[in-house]
């Protein structure tokens, strides 16, 4: 660990925990009563379960990245963002990675890099978010998503992706944070 | 826009909304019937309202970022962080990140530049996420977060940052958006 202080001394522990709604597979809520390190007892603390995902920094030889329009009804909008997908039951999250790339683009990848695995809220919880860069793309099925948005595909510069993201055109924080993590990787 | 298409080709209808649980002010679930473009009927798409909440990368004149290492239950586990704090009611965003700078480290800042605003989670909504850049660092009180969670505070150089994220000790989605973004706008 990185933590000057002793990890152990942060961690709270759960006393108790208590579903209060099932809505499966998508979304279970779970209320747990938790000690925190000083001693105090929280009674609702509210935690979320939801599956998993993964999304892909598709990038090719000439250095642009292979990004898509959709519409996402929690953003309310059409938005700028990367293949993406949750993972199936048995999925590792390379495995979803590789097939949300071929399913929405039609592109295979011959290398593959992870960015980094983070839970997408801090407090409840949310499922896990699994970043990847791809690169040595090669085009080899028509793109067929199977999922509810239609898309259109577009390969752009970094430059490009920067511009979209500072014109507020990338609505979810998993594209924002998809592309803060592929530009650096890049290299800018 | 940047779309290629027609964006309100691609946008849902909601056709009818219900809430299957609220957990004030922390949590709503809600279930919604929506029409797809293509005509579809989809009878129940979830969707969580959560707080808005805001982050800062906080940025000295060395270069050096101001990150902190808490425990997070969502993680479930002491992580890398950067300072943050749900809206209040009545809050602008940028009010709530010059808030949570102040009462989690004790700086204030003279410049703040908007890196964006996305929504936690691009189904379900979860709530929007509002990052800044705050430059001009100047120590005007002791920390006092008033948060559940204890911290430590420490100063880190970027290229500490990124070692950090390639090591897994950044935990959630919002500190790796954060961690992404500041470090591009930084410039590496």
């Amino acid at each position: 660990m990185g933590v000057k202080g002793e990890p152990e001394r942060y961690r709270w522990t759960t006393l108790g925990q208590r579903r209060l709604l099932a809505c499966p597979p998508w979304l279970e809520v779970w209320v747990e009563r938790v000690r925190l390190p000083d001693g105090r007892v929280i009674d609702d603390f509210y935690r979320v379960q939801q599956p998993d995902y993964a999304m892909v920094v598709p990038t090719a030889a000439d250095g642009c990245v292979l990004a898509l329009w959709h519409y996402k009804l929690g953003a309310g909008r059409v938005h700028l963002s990367l293949p993406a997908g949750y993972l199936a039951p048995g999925d590792g999250p390379l495995e979803a990675a590789q097939r949300e790339l071929l399913e929405e683009t039609g592109y295979e990848a011959e290398h593959w890099r992870h960015l980094g695995s983070f839970c997408v809220d801090g407090n409840r919880g949310c499922g896990q978010a699994h970043f990847y860069l791809a690169s040595g793309l090669r085009a080899v099925q028509e793109p067929d998503s199977g999922d509810h948005e239609e898309m259109e595909l577009e390969f752009m510069l970094p430059e490009m992706l920067r511009q979209h993201l500072a014109a507020g055109r990338v609505g979810t924080l998993a594209a924002a944070a998809a592309i803060g993590l592929g530009l650096d990787a890049l290299g800018g």
